[in-house]
């Protein structure tokens, strides 16, 4: 049977989850295109798939048809798909954080949390806390930058000023990051990298002050000078590169 | 006085601009936002500002007022703004090049080519090519990528399997990026960074095969091997830091 209808209860709780609210109460979201399907399919969360009657699929889930038209208006991606699927939210274990760790302060655009998700993944981060005031984990653009990272990522959602003061008690350094002060991220030693908490922060405003305010030493990526600042995902990206190098 | 008709002619020029086929006819561009017009001033380009009639400018350029409505037709962009400014495209010169340049095959996401071009600048290169099939460098999500680093960068677009012989010819090595095989740029010698032209490619392809062929060696960048591939923005900027670096 193939879903005609907007009217229709599926459909309208689909187009819900476009909203962070329902995601947040349904504990539920939306994932676009195959590639991100087959991760999260990998991940083991995909409650359903919804594809359009011409599209095949040989995952093993339920499956949900609809037509083309139905399908736009359950996108939010701008580029036309054949299929999503609905997935569950994992459940993240605080107690078994690691102790490689990215804390990202205010990371308000969604490609550049996606992205930073998915270098923070390549560089062996063991748990990604997402501070309050972050664009959602959930948002179509973020998860798609991911590349479907995220499925294979602990990532907590936390306020880093309660974070912060618990990671210090397990004795992981924390390392800010500021453009006009620290140490250049080259000059760490081996043993400074075996266990950090980095923090990144907002595109135009950097960490804010209260949380750098708890760092305990601040690192900077070397670079011209007439250059202002890196994108953030830039920066980040090679900050995590480098606290994953050996001994230089 | 103060634009208010969307049928004035200098309104109508400035939203001709939004396409690629006017900007290349008039060799004009829009960029949007204080923080570009400043740039864009910086490096002598603006032919007027834009205006809404509250807001004030120092620069010492024509001025062209409009209202708010007309303003908003002009932008581009979501993000509402006060201050847009018309732009002389800069004539670079091709005899110039220097010896480290940054070959762009064919990056499609106006983002993505905006942050590496801010990358570009940040690490030294001397000169970028954009391949014939990338993104227009004039489009305003680029520039404002760019965070206007592209005022004080010079770019050339040309055709890489013609450049890159060219290149050849001054023993300038040409690196390409594969994901699956090469030399972790690590492992690159100080003296193989003195001069360089590294090529990145497209978000999903990476570069092209015809191109890759021309290339002296492959660099790759060590990851998690669950990992494809990082962002292409990421990656061409973690090439280009390595390059920057000297002896390790």
């Amino acid at each position: 049977m193939v879903i005609t209808s907007l009217e229709n209860e599926r459909v309208k709780k689909y187009r819900k989850l476009h909203e962070k609210k329902y995601r947040d109460r349904w504990g539920m979201f939306l994932v676009e295109g195959e590639h991100l399907v087959l991760e999260a399919y990998k991940a083991g969360i995909i409650e359903e798939v919804i594809l359009t009657n011409e599209t095949n699929c040989a995952l093993d889930v339920p499956k949900v048809y609809v037509t083309e038209e139905i399908m736009k208006k359950i996108s939010q991606l701008d580029t036309p798909i054949s299929i999503l699927a609905l997935c569950r939210k994992q459940v993240q274990e605080k107690n078994k954080m690691g102790d490689k760790l990215l804390l990202i302060d205010e990371v308000q655009d969604p490609g550049n949390l996606g992205t930073i998700l998915r270098s923070a993944k390549a560089f062996h981060v063991d748990t990604v806390v997402l501070g309050s005031r972050s664009v959602d984990l959930y948002n179509a653009k973020v998860l798609r930058s991911t590349q479907g990272m995220l499925f294979h990522l602990q990532v907590i959602e936390a306020d880093l000023l309660t974070i912060i003061p618990e990671l210090k008690k397990k004795n992981i350094p924390i390392y800010g990051t500021r453009v006009e002060a620290g140490d250049d991220v080259r000059t760490l030693s081996a043993t400074a990298k075996t266990k950090y908490a980095l923090v990144v922060g907002n595109e135009g405003n950097g960490v804010s002050k209260e949380v750098l305010s708890l760092c305990d030493q601040y690192l900077y990526i070397q670079m011209d000078s007439s250059v202002e600042s890196l994108n953030v995902a830039v920066a980040t990206s090679i900050l995590l590169y480098e606290l994953d190098r050996g001994e230089k």
